[in-house]
């Protein structure tokens, strides 16, 4: 049996004796070969950054964003601290927001450096068998497929056997006679990826399946409880090129939840609510900086996150959250939740293949103890109107309860390559 | 000066003498020439027919409709009682409904017989010079024009004008370099005619413009009070061809109001909501009827207006709203409204152009005394749900009250057939 611990073990260079360990901390050289196996140069922290406002705004860079990371790369391109991209995009793969970061960033970024917001889905496995409606923008049945949904309906297919449901754009009622209704299984789950297009027609056809419990050949009623949903991404905005800031997934929910109260008198309940500022993604965020600070054979622990955002109710109440439970101990209670996800999202390749209970266990071994949010004003947040927003408009979802402290960063600075300086002079980090 | 009074005394017939008149009440003959100037047959009661649900279920006639309206027609094809359109549709103009009307219903309909949503805008002079936002779908510039508004922009010149605001379609959104903003002037007020297509761009440009105070070049700042809004057509839902009520006006304003309640934490308000349950649509209507009463020379008073329609929140309340002003006596001392309306709207050919003052006091002379509210089973109303929708869940606008005695209709039926039967028989009215 293989695990974590044997990994962290087997992380002091061959030959390395097990008795020698303790001596590499901090600067030592290994007592056999002489060779600095630790140095002040190895991070004890790693980074989480988001993508939009940060690093990019649309499609154009942040101007610090490029020169930032040529200081978290070495002479050979390699991180020297571990790094991932949080981003509660939803809309693509994995390796093409990779591909996207490094054209950005000009430096090579890999997948396994990526959590989207829809990541965590692949830990509910009870859905994989289970015939789904999807609704995002992009290559959604992909996606899906990807996370290991066997059985996905799109909206469109949706639209185009059931034609006279989708009413409101005038041009696209269809013409009498039309069609007769072809057959789609009754869908059982409703999963939200990110903001679609048409949002009449997905608010529409999302309503008419959780009024008629996914069989749109029913007349409508309200169903107690509704079918499951799922939702990816809950970012009420998001900042572009616009100066400012341009409606979210999280509209598009509100949307949908006051649609459905309106109509039913009811509450729309989630089943779940994935991409930050949800404990998991941090959780998993924390795996995968740890994952890279094994592969890259760095064997002091990791003990400091760092998340980089622009968005206070996502970016700073989830990193603030977050690092409230690792000082309360939550964080390591929930560590079965993160070793199912570990398990079910694949570890990176260098590392060992466990059985769940292995994971859990090294996984719930004491590591990070904070999370600390930095907050940067290239993006969404606009420093004047920031005592406004966070006394009297709660900008996070519904379901997430404001709490000033929450929305209050540990660290605020102008861009992305301020907050870069400043953790590496907080962490007094040089680095080779 | 000739005012509807005189109007009214001029319709004795030619030679009838004043002091005569009196005596021509009630199917008695003129004293002068014998002939039956009034008769049992003569209506003393207009019809209010609802379109969608109750004539129609999207492009598809509801078999009932063509055969009743061959009882409301002579044999020369004239209607033997006052007849109104009133439809909460706002996306054409009069005459195009009209003609719509003429085709399902096969018996002539005119302009002067269609109130749309839209149609007391002529009334708001004052925002007639002003540069106004239109949103909705159909002719919205041509609508606006016709209404008398002079200065219009569309969301699509927005769009053009500020690439970079609609974002949330990925294949719509702008090729960077992008082409320098256009200048446009800033806009004063915002008038919502219908539902639009792509709502995700009207959504966010509305929420721009206000949060701009109508300018897209400024940044975002909460405006208190926010520009003037105007909206027609509450409608939550209506009833097209599918079996289930597909999503309204009134849908996209929930939509609206909670967006831009969730990011500014204010609440939403609007300077004028039109279109049914509104009771200007229902003065406007009695309006109507009494003109077409007046063209066809039947010299008694209307006294009942009958609302037909299939909708508990629209059609039910607002006849029901209405009736109760009515017995209240509230609607004559509204009457100054409508006279403004008449004067702006424009009096039928027929009848003699006003002063206002004339116009008032004319109008401001009991004649119709009780509406009465006739629900139909052929559209969005659904006799199943009907005890749990009224007591639990209220379809109505936002800014108007629940409340159980106004979703009561007086007359409940299967279809449009059977409500002109009913009334056919509660007036004792047998057509010549």
């Amino acid at each position: 049996m293989r695990g974590l611990l044997s990994a962290l073990r087997g992380l002091t260079a061959p030959g390395h004796r097990p008795a020698a360990r303790k001596a590499l901390i901090a600067g030592s050289r290994c007592g056999f070969c002489g060779t600095p196996a630790y140095s002040k140069t190895q991070p004890r922290f790693g980074l989480l950054f988001d993508i939009d406002g940060v690093l990019v705004r649309g499609k154009k860079p942040i101007p610090a964003a490029r020169k930032s990371f040529r200081k978290l790369v070495d002479s050979q391109g390699r991180f020297v601290v571990p790094v991932v991209f949080v981003t509660n995009a939803g809309n693509c793969l994995r390796q093409t927001k990779a591909d996207q970061l490094t054209d950005i960033l000009g430096v090579p970024i890999t997948q396994d450096q990526v959590i989207m917001s829809h990541s965590p889905l692949r830990m509910f496995k009870k859905f994989h068998e289970k015939c789904v409606l999807v609704s995002g923008q992009g290559p959604v049945l992909e996606i899906a497929e990807t996370l290991g949904f066997k059985n996905v309906v799109s909206i469109d297919m949706l639209r185009e056997t059931f034609p006279l449901m989708d009413m409101v754009d005038h041009n696209r009622r269809p013409k009498l006679p039309f069609s007769p209704v072809r057959n789609l299984p009754t869908i059982e789950a409703v999963i939200l990826f990110g903001e679609p297009i048409r949002w009449e027609t997905n608010l529409q056809l999302i309503i008419d399946v959780l009024l008629t419990n996914g069989d749109l050949n029913s007349p409508h009623s309200s169903q107690t409880p509704h079918l499951p949903l799922l939702a990816c991404n809950m970012d009420l905005m998001w900042m572009a090129e616009a100066q400012s800031p341009r409606f979210g997934h999280g509209t598009f929910l509100v949307c949908l939840e006051n649609i459905y109260q309106k109509i039913t008198g009811q509450e729309l309940k989630y089943e779940a609510l994935m991409g930050k500022p949800s404990e998991l993604t941090y959780h998993y965020a924390e795996y995968l900086i740890r994952s890279q600070a094994l592969q890259r054979q760095w064997g002091l622990p990791i003990t400091s996150l760092y998340a980089i955002g622009d968005n206070l109710m996502t970016d700073v109440y989830g990193a603030n959250l977050y690092s409230r439970q690792l000082e309360e101990g939550v964080a390591r209670k929930n560590s079965k939740a993160v070793a199912k996800m570990a398990a079910a999202t694949g570890a990176p390749a260098a590392l060992p293949q466990e059985e769940e209970g292995v994971w859990e266990s090294e996984l719930a071994l004491p590591s990070v103890t904070s999370c600390k949010s930095v907050l940067v004003c290239t993006g969404v947040y606009d420093p004047k109107s920031r005592r406004r927003v966070t006394e009297t408009v709660f900008h996070g979802h519904r379901d997430f309860r404001f709490e000033a402290a929450l929305v209050d960063p540990h660290h605020l600075v102008q861009d992305v390559g301020e907050a870069v300086d400043l953790i590496f002079e907080q962490e007094k980090f040089v680095p080779q």
